[in-house]
C-alpha cells in the first residue's frame, strides 16, 4: 500500500480542508457549510460532493468540463459515490437545516482518486465540525469512513492500484467501510474479466487491512 | 421474484429489440449497429449504452433531460453500468470496426430498471446478431449476461425490489453475472444502513438463484 | 389510408395513455395532470405537448437531443403544432389551475408521426379525464380533434403518406379538424413544388374523409 | 394593408441586404454566400435562414437566446418557415456547392415579422445575386416569392395583422406564394376559434391581393 | 478621426435608442428600463450592458452565439467594459430599484465597435431619461461619458482605428472619460509590441482631443 | 507589498508548474505543451490560458461553472488578459506548431488573483521549457513578464490590493510589464470614482517598483 500523507487546513477560506496524498495521487478536499437544505428535505441535513480534475493532473491534459459544455460522466459517477459514502457516515437527522458541500479537486492523478476523495472528504468535514461546530462534533454526528481500491492484476489480488495497475486490471473493486468494518458501499467491475464469489471475499479481506491503516492515519490528524 | 415477460422484435426499425417486463417495470431495449468505432479503439469493436426514462414512466412526471439542459446524473451512472455489463459479456476483439448502441428507454418504472435494461439489452444485441449477423452470432462473440437487484429491507434479505421496497431499503445491491455465475459487476450501497461481509454473501446467494431464472427466460426467447 | 390500431392505458404510471399506431408508425401518447399553471395564465388551464423520437425509431439511429445538447428544431416545430391543436380542442377556461402535459414519444416512425401524436394525444387526455376527472369529462371540456397528412406525390393527391411517399412528395399538407370538420390548424409546404388553390381544396376534401374514419376509431376507444 | 418601405443595401459588409418595413415592423435581412454545402447535399446548393429579435424590439424587453441558453421555440419554427419559403423559390440544382445564409433580425416588432422576413430575405438574396453573381441572377435561379398574414378578427377577415390585431385574432393564416400565385407554404392556426373551408378560401383571396402589392414593391427595388 | 453620425429614437419600442455611426461602424444602442434590481443590490439602481454582432456585420459571416451554444469570450469582455463605463457615469444611488438594460447590437463592423457602443449607450440612456423620466434626467443622475480607441500603427500614434488599422496595430488602447476628462476606464494591449509610459501619455493626449469632439456631437443630439 | 512565495514543480504530471502565493492568494499555475496549433495559425506557435477558482477558494462557496452551465464572464475576461500577457512575452514565431496551455487554478483568493496568475503562468512555461525544451529555452523565446495591481483606496495610491482593499477601491489598475519596464497590458477601472492622467502616472510608478521585486523573485526560481 502506498504511503499516505495528510496536510490539514490547506485552504484558508474553506470551513475545513485537507490535501490528501496517496503515493502520487493528490486531492484537495474541502468542506463548506451552508444553512440551507434542498426543498425536499425536512428535519434533516444534507451532504453533497463534487469531484473534478485539474486539467494538468493527468499525463495528457484533460479538457475542462465547462469547455466541453457538459459534466463528464465518469466524474458524475464518482461524485455520486463520494456523496453516498459521506452521507452514509453521517447522522443527517442531527444536523437539520445544514448542507455540507464537499469539493474534491484532484491536482495530481495516479490511481485511486475516488477513494482518496472519500478519505479526504471525511477529514475535511470532521475538521470543519471540530473547529467551527464543536457541539455537533462532540455529539458524534459523523462516524469514521474510509475507502480503498483493490483489484485483480495478472490473476493476483493487489491493493491500492496506481494508474498503471488500474489500466491493466482485470477487476477493480472499490470498498467503503465504517470503523466497525461494515460496508457502506461496494463497487466492483470486471471489464477485462470476471471474478468469483471467493475472489470477491479475498479482495474484501485485503481491503479491510488497508482500511485499518487509513483509519489510523485519519485519527492521527483529528487528534493533533 | 416478480414475473418476467419478454416481447422480442417490438421496434421494427431497430436491428434488434425487446420489450422487457419485470412486474410493472417495462423497458424497451434496442440494439443498433454502426460500422464505425471511436478513434481511440483499434482492432476492436465497441458497445455503448444509453438509458432514459419517458416523462410519464414514474408517478410524478419526470422532466426531460433536454428541457433541463443536462444529462441526469443518475442516468449517467446507470448507463455506464449497463455499458460495462454488456461489454463484459462480449468478445469485442472479434467484432473489429463495429459499434453497437444499446438504447434502454423505460416506459414504466417500478424498481429494478437498471437490471431490466441489462437483461433486455443483452437480448436486443443477441437478436440483432442472430437475424443480421449470423456469422458473428454463431462464433459466440456474446456470452449470456443477467442482472438482478437484491437488498435488505427491514433487516431481511429480499430479491427483485420494487419501487416501494427500494425506497425503504437499508441496502441495495445490484449483481451482474455471466452464465458461469461469475461476477461481471457488483454495486452495493447502504445509504440508510451498512452491511456485513456475511450479509453480502447472503445477498449474492439469493441473487444467484434469481439470475438462474432470468437466464432460463433469456434462452427461451433466443431459442424461439 | 393505413390501418389504425389504438391500445388504451398502455403506461400504468400515466394519468392517461395510448399506443397509437397508423401502419408502421407507432407513438406512445401520455397525459399527465398537474395542479399548477404558468404564471402568465389567470383563471385558465393549460395544455402543453412534447414530442420526441426514440433513437432506434428510424432507419438510421437518431442521436438523442440531450447528447447533441439542443432540442431538435423539427421536434420543436412539431410539438408546438401538437400543443396548439390540443389547446384548440379544449375549453381551457373550464379547467382553471390545471396543466396537462402531453408526451408523444415515437417508438417506430414511418411517416405521419405528428398527426398520429395529435390523434393519440387527444385520446390520452380524454382517457385521463374519463377515469380521473369524470366531472370535467362530462362537462365536455374537450371536443374531439383529429389530424391527417395528405399530399401530392408524382402529381397525384394522396392521403396518409408513409415515409417513402413523404420523402418523394411535392407537397405535404397536415390538417387538424374538430368533429364539425372545421379547421383548427392547416400547414402545407411545397419544398419540391407549389400547389394551386384548387389543389389545396382537393387535398382538404380527401383529408376530411380520412378524419371521419379517425373520429370513428377514437370514439370506439372512448366508448369501450 | 400597411405601407411597405424597402431600403436596399443597408449593411455594407453583407453580400446583399435590405431593411424591410411594413408599418412599424422593421426587419434587417441579409444574405451571405459561402462556397460550402452541408455534407448530405450533392450537386446542389442550399439556403438556410435564421430569425432573431433584438431585445428591445418588443414592448417588454426579450431576453437574448444565448442568455437563456436555448434557442427560442417560436424562433425555430419561424426560421424553418423562412428557410422552406426561400428554398421553394430557388432552383438549388443550378447553384451547386453554394450555401446562402439569410439572417432576419427584427429591430422593431409590430406583427407580421415572419412574412416581412420572407419578403426581405428574398430581396437580400436577389440583390446579392444581382451585384455579385450576375450570371446566376440572369439564369433566373430565383423566382419571386412573397408572403402575407391574413386572419379573422372579431369574425371578420382582415389582412396584414399588426400586433394588437394578432393578439386578438381567432385565426391567423400565413401565406407564401410565388409570382404565379401558386402556394409555396400555408400555415393557419385557430387557437381561439376554428375556421371553415370557405373562410380559408376567403382569406386566400384577400392574401392574394396583398401579395400582388408586395410583388410590385419588390420589383421596383430590383429594377432600380 | 472618422465622421460621426447619430440618429436618435431609431427603435420605436425601446425606451431610448440611437443608431451610432463612426465611419462604417454602425451600432444600434437601446436602453430599456425595468423596475427590478438584482437581489444583492440595496437602495441602488443598476445598469447592465449586452453586446452582440449581427451575423452579416463582418466580412465573413459570424456564427450566432446561440448556434455555438456559448457566449463569445470577446463579447463578454466587451459588454463588461460597456457596463462598467456606463455605471461609472451614473449616480446609481439616485435611482433605487431601477435597472437599465443597454443593448448594443453591431449591424456593421469596421473597428471601434466597443467605444461606439459606449458613446451610443450613454445617449440611449439619456434619451430614455429625457423623454420618460424627466425628473431623474433633470437631477443629473447621468454625467456624460465618451470613449475612443487610439493606438500605435507602424510606430505612429493614431486615433479611431478602423478594422484594417486595428488588425495591424502594435498597440490598441481604449479610453473612457467623463466630461472633466478624467478617466473612467483605460484598457491598453500590446499583443504585437509593447509601449512605454511616454507613449501611453501621447495616446492619452490624442484620445482626449477625440473625446472632446464626441462630447460635442452627443450634446447636439441631447439639445435637439 | 505582500510577501511572495513560489513553489516550483508542484504538479508531477504537468510539463511545468508552480504554486504562486502572494499573501493569502494562492494559485496553481501549470503549463502543458501540445504539438498542434489552431487551424488559422501558420508557421507560428500559440499560448492560451484558462483561469478558474476552486469552489472553496473564496469566503462564500463559488458554484462551479459547469454546474451553472456557462463560463463565468469575469473568468473569461481574466483568462483573456492572462493569455494576451503571456503571448506578449513570447516569440511565437520561434515555436511553430506548438501550443502551450496555461492553467491557472486559484485555490485561495485574497485579491490579485489575475496578476498572480500571470506571474505564475510565466514561470510554469519557463520551467517547462527549461526542463523539457532546453533548446527553445536557450534561444530566449520567452522574455520575462510580471504583473501587479495598484489602486486608489480612500484617495491614496496603494499597491498589491488584497480582497478588502479591492472591494473598497475607487480605482483598480492592473499593470503587465516586460523586464524593460515597457507595458504589455494596462487595465484601469474607476467604478466608484474616476482618475486623472496624473494619478495614472503615479500608479504606474508605484507598479513599476512592485514589478521589479517580482522579477527578482521569478529570476531566483529559474536560477535555482
Amino acid at each position: 500500500m502506498r504511503p499516505i500523507k495528510i496536510t490539514p487546513n490547506i485552504i484558508k477560506n474553506a470551513d475545513g480542508s485537507v490535501l490528501y496524498e496517496s503515493g502520487n495521487t493528490e486531492v484537495i478536499c474541502t468542506a463548506t457549510f451552508e444553512s440551507k437544505v434542498p426543498e425536499w428535505l425536512q428535519d434533516s441535513g444534507w451532504i453533497t460532493a463534487e469531484y473534478s480534475m485539474l486539467p494538468a493532473s493527468t499525463n495528457s491534459r484533460v479538457t475542462r468540463e465547462i469547455t466541453r459544455g457538459k459534466k463528464n460522466a465518469r466524474s458524475q459517477e464518482i461524485q455520486r459515490l463520494i456523496g453516498r459514502a459521506l452521507r452514509g457516515s453521517a447522522n443527517l437527522e442531527k444536523m437539520p437545516g445544514i448542507s455540507i458541500y464537499v469539493d474534491c479537486d484532484v491536482i495530481n492523478a495516479d490511481g485511486g482518486t475516488r477513494t482518496a476523495s472519500i478519505n479526504g472528504g471525511y477529514l475535511a468535514i470532521a475538521l470543519a465540525l471540530k473547529s467551527k461546530y464543536p457541539d455537533l462534533y462532540n455529539q458524534g454526528i459523523l462516524t469514521p469512513v474510509s475507502a480503498i481500491s483493490v483489484g485483480k492484476v495478472d490473476g493476483k489480488i493487489v491493493d491500492d492500484l496506481d494508474y498503471i495497475q488500474d489500466s491493466a486490471a482485470e477487476v477493480d473493486l472499490n470498498i467503503v467501510m465504517n470503523s466497525d468494518f461494515n460496508l457502506i458501499e461496494i463497487q466492483g467491475t470486471g471489464e477485462k474479466g470476471t471474478f468469483s464469489n471467493e475472489e470477491l471475499n479475498q479482495m474484501l479481506d485485503l481491503g479491510k487491512k488497508c482500511i485499518k491503516n487509513i483509519f489510523d492515519e485519519q485519527i492521527k490528524v483529528l487528534k493533533s
